[in-house]
């Protein structure tokens, strides 16, 4: 199974693209739930918590892992690679080179939690493959309540949105990352205030383009990895507002099982 | 040492509140900022954490427990006394106390987090003291949020409250209980947005009030409480966030002790 993790319900964006990218592959999700947001804590923190949930999934089947949330990401895919000797895909090497192909001006922006943009690491590994790149970076730590509120279309959302968009539009970027798996949810609102002219990297569907490749490069791999169209999602805690946002994401209600307490508290 | 504990930042209203109150008083507080916040979780989740939290502050020295959280004290006040031999104060009966002295017309608001609400808590004691009182609740999760970006002036934050607390304005409240630690930091933009004529219970202010009387009326148990004026502050993650906002609350920087993870995961 192709096992996905998040802290919480942002991942569905790319459980999503990877149904649809990959359809029939056995997936297993792994939601936390219980100690959403990651993206205002500190990088210890998250690297326990994704060394936890790593395990969980692998112990639930797994074969490969996709770590489906830019904080994670950003501050814990070395513990994880270093850990656990399977592939483990992240989300911010895809989106930099989808954003690569897309820019013209070379002028970038990034969006994402606070851990995110304090790692730096969408800087780096931009700058990394194409040295002259300019790249602004915005913080953004209300979205994520905002989305998982299921605020989509508020005016207040609108308004915090553009101030977060504010600085990185008077830099006039052409291209902008969405950061954080919760973005994608937001993507009209944040293409209306940034402006028509700017191209945005969702990095939900570069993962899932990525992944695909990487599966047809690695046959044998591939061969171990059921493909009975069935998914299970687990979380760490199962609240009411999860259901409704899940099934917003996914396009139908979601079976949602609890993950078991002991492996995580 | 008078024990205190909060899902992370809130829960410094009500240390305020006590050492102002109880001027020399030990105190060891305990913030659960990495599996924070607690009020967007499930009851059985929230209850697994304050057991947990108890046992650390126990582990730390405490003679009694102050949960200055609304959620924890909405849903685990009974699983923390059925196990721990300790007196367990809870911040929602003395604000429904304050509450019922202040209120004239008997038409009550309540604000707080959603698992706050949803269980139904301050209805319940407020109708069990005043069976002809009415009582309009009303679920505010973007505040906590927004007080920990440290949003507390902004025009979004401003709409935002006027948004959730249009439903109590229009039932004509006379009283409003701020059901979350988080709100008092709130409170001039609230008592801007509900009326003038509206009284505001604090209850941060009414649990320090009442465990002062408890104290008075047990001096075998005040007698073992030291009064060194120490003051130590554990959190199981340390982030530069919070000790911003924790700054602004306590009036000064604080030194933050890292709550061994082993206790808590």
């Amino acid at each position: 199974m192709i096992g996905i993790f998040d802290s919480g319900i942002g991942g569905l964006t790319v459980v999503k693209g990877i149904m649809d990218t990959l359809p029939g592959y056995d997936i297993v999700y792994f939601g936390d739930t219980a100690r959403t947001p990651y993206g205002t804590k500190s990088s210890r923190t998250v690297i326990d918590y994704c060394l936890q949930n790593t395990e969980f999934l692998l112990n639930n089947g797994a074969k490969m892992i996709v770590m489906a949330c830019n904080t994670a990401s950003s501050v814990a895919t070395e513990a994880v690679r270093a850990s656990f000797d399977i592939p483990v895909y992240e989300v911010v090497t895809p989106a930099v080179d989808l954003c690569l192909e897309a820019t013209k001006k070379g002028i970038i922006g990034v969006i994402g939690t606070r851990a995110t943009i304090a790692s730096g690491i969408y800087e780096r590994k931009i700058l990394e493959k194409k040295p002259q790149a300019k790249v602004y970076c915005a913080p953004c730590p209300l979205l994520v309540p905002l989305v998982e509120e299921g605020w989509l279309k508020k005016p207040e959302t609108k308004m915090i949105v553009k101030k977060y968009l504010h600085p990185l539009k008077v830099r006039q970027i052409d291209t902008l990352i969405l950061g954080c798996t919760h973005y994608p949810i937001l993507k009209n609102i944040i293409a209306s205030k940034i402006g028509k002219r700017v191209a945005i990297i969702d990095s939900s569907i570069a993962i899932a383009t990525q992944v695909k490749a990487f599966l047809e490069h690695n046959p044998v791999l591939d061969e171990t990895l059921p493909k009975t169209n069935t998914a299970r999602f687990f979380v760490s805690d199962i609240t009411p507002q999860f259901q409704k946002t899940a099934k917003g994401i996914i396009g139908k209600n979601l079976d949602l099982e609890q993950a078991e307490a002991a492996a995580f508290f």
